[in-house]
């Protein structure tokens, strides 16, 4: 089958590779039916020393089962099945706890044997506690939105999630990219009456205000924060969501929050050591946020996709086949596509 | 009257100075009964440079009421009050969501002119907002423990709080200060059903368990990460209470933070930068904390001190009158006492 590899930075390659088969008992086959490329791919895609051997790529996709193990109960042949973006049993304390991302038997995709999403078919561990099939069938207008359950909007909401969104908090979401826009749906979903989005890009803030975005400031870094302060009586606001993941956007996120109020960092962070002195200690600001178990929150937000209320799908403004994944990456680094669909 | 200030790392003196009084309708003046001294007052204690002028010392006392301003409504004069560790309107919104530290008008001790409360009185504004008086007489046995409201018993209240201790929560409690053992007190107090305390000093750790550690570490670094680890199923706690404000003392707390769990800090960190990129969002780990806003928590927290279910006053260890203030830092810093009490 036809699969993607970076071989380093820039150097995206879709190869033929040997077709995945079911292993275990607990594995599912699934055939993609549509993938994408994530902001978070696009880092090594900066920064990716060069190797011969190359990485699979993907960590989200919707498809058909193709096959299951002997011991796969709720998942069958034929299904339509969202994959969350870290793969898990379902059954542990963590899983339990709704922190699948830390689940005792699972992993992420593209580590050890267990390859990537941006691929015509995957091997999928542990299918019963990863997979969630949805009565749709691959060709329903719903699949775009169906696939941001398998990161951006879960994402997006686990962000609004940790930080305790609610009707009485104000929340400012750094980053315009898919991420960022799904913190603004979320947050708009669970009640918050003003959403500051931060970000330059005029079709993206466009789409964010159509989330529920109430303001847009399009400045950054201290021209950025005066602004949102400026907004907010100079105070801040209750929540930020960081979603972009390189220093500039937590200090950014650092200058907009209000004393006693949350940063939640959902961008993957670029950095190993951050300001979190007198400056994060002093007003009682609290730092929250991680990879998000996405699984966790696919029932919660899927009955909205399915009759219609929210069309997390938009993110999407470029869809290409498979075999263009390379022009994918191009488009997204390039800033001239939002987010890519890829088509099996 | 005599008071206490610091010129320099190590060389506190008590000095004569103009008897404070009420400079504003909206003051107080404050006779104190008992002072203290505080760990976070180590800290210029090993840094300050040395200055000509020194700065006034101390943030935590108890005392009668002398005089107050003609504005001043629910204090009188003769009352015994608590002063907690920052000055607060109490009515703006900051004060009413119970983050008195952030308080629109308010400020700290030992700023601006304000003094502090190593000393025989001290001028406290906005002194409705911030005293909170208690029928009790001065020569109450219930002093010490009404003093540890100023600051320490808050302080680790605050630090449960902001980890949200319950019943079904784990917690260890790194640092075996005053401060940590109050937050082995509050977690107790909140539900905490384990609580780990670290910390290498016997006659300290021994108060912990009285106050409610269930379990002793006292290694540290690596190696007592892995004995806490040991003691949870290699899993680490739910929350930890970070006491102490040194680096050494934040790698400790994730070294032993359990996925998804919270590190709250109310030590005063000693650091500009540390670890919060991988080590911190790839678990999910929440960091919180910062200066309590003790005027928050008297209010719950003092009917157990009157009716003597619990006694946090026995963190004092030692007495001494105000001119042997600097004897009682050099017990403090020697490790010979756990926390001095100042007689005025």
């Amino acid at each position: 089958m036809r699969a993607t590899y970076m071989y380093g930075a820039g150097d995206v390659r879709v190869i033929d590779v040997p077709d995945p088969a079911v292993q275990h008992p607990t594995d599912a086959l699934v055939r993609v039916v549509r993938s994408c490329v994530c902001g978070s791919d696009l880092h090594p895609y900066h920064n990716m020393p060069a190797s011969e051997r190359g990485e699979s790529m993907g960590h989200e996709f919707v498809g058909i089962v193709e096959d299951v193990g002997s011991e796969v109960r709720t998942i069958g042949k034929g299904d339509f099945v969202i994959a969350p973006f870290a793969w898990s049993d379902g059954t542990c304390d963590f899983c339990r706890e709704g922190l699948q991302t830390s689940c005792r038997h699972g992993g992420f995709w593209n580590a050890g044997d267990v390859r990537g999403g941006q691929a015509e078919a995957v091997r999928v561990p542990l299918a019963d506690g990863t997979l969630v099939p949805v009565p749709v069938e691959e060709n329903s207008p719903l699949v775009p939105s169906l696939l941001t359950l398998s990161d951006v909007y879960g994402t997006g909401y686990h962000a609004a999630v940790k930080a305790r969104v609610t009707a009485d908090t104000t929340v400012t979401v750094i980053g315009d990219g898919a991420v960022g826009l799904m913190g603004v749906l979320s947050a708009q979903q669970l009640g918050a009456p003003r959403i500051i989005l931060m970000g330059r890009h005029k079709e993206r803030t466009d789409l964010g205000r159509e989330f529920g975005a109430t303001e847009v400031v399009a400045e950054r870094g201290t021209e950025g924060i005066a602004a949102v302060r400026e907004l907010t009586r100079g105070d801040g606001t209750h929540v930020v969501i960081e979603a972009v993941g390189h220093m500039p956007a937590y200090e950014q996120a650092l200058g907009v929050v209000r004393p006693g109020g949350v940063i939640s960092r959902v961008g993957l962070p670029q950095y190993d050591d951050a300001p979190v002195g007198w400056d994060l200690f002093g007003p009682n600001i609290t730092l929250t946020g991680g990879p998000a178990p996405a699984r966790a929150y696919i029932e919660t937000l899927l009955p909205a996709v399915l009759d219609g209320t929210v069309d997390p799908g938009r993110v999407f403004d470029t869809e290409l086949p498979l075999d263009d994944a390379p022009a994918a990456y191009r488009a997204m680094d390039d800033r001239l596509s939002l987010k890519v669909l890829l088509r099996a």
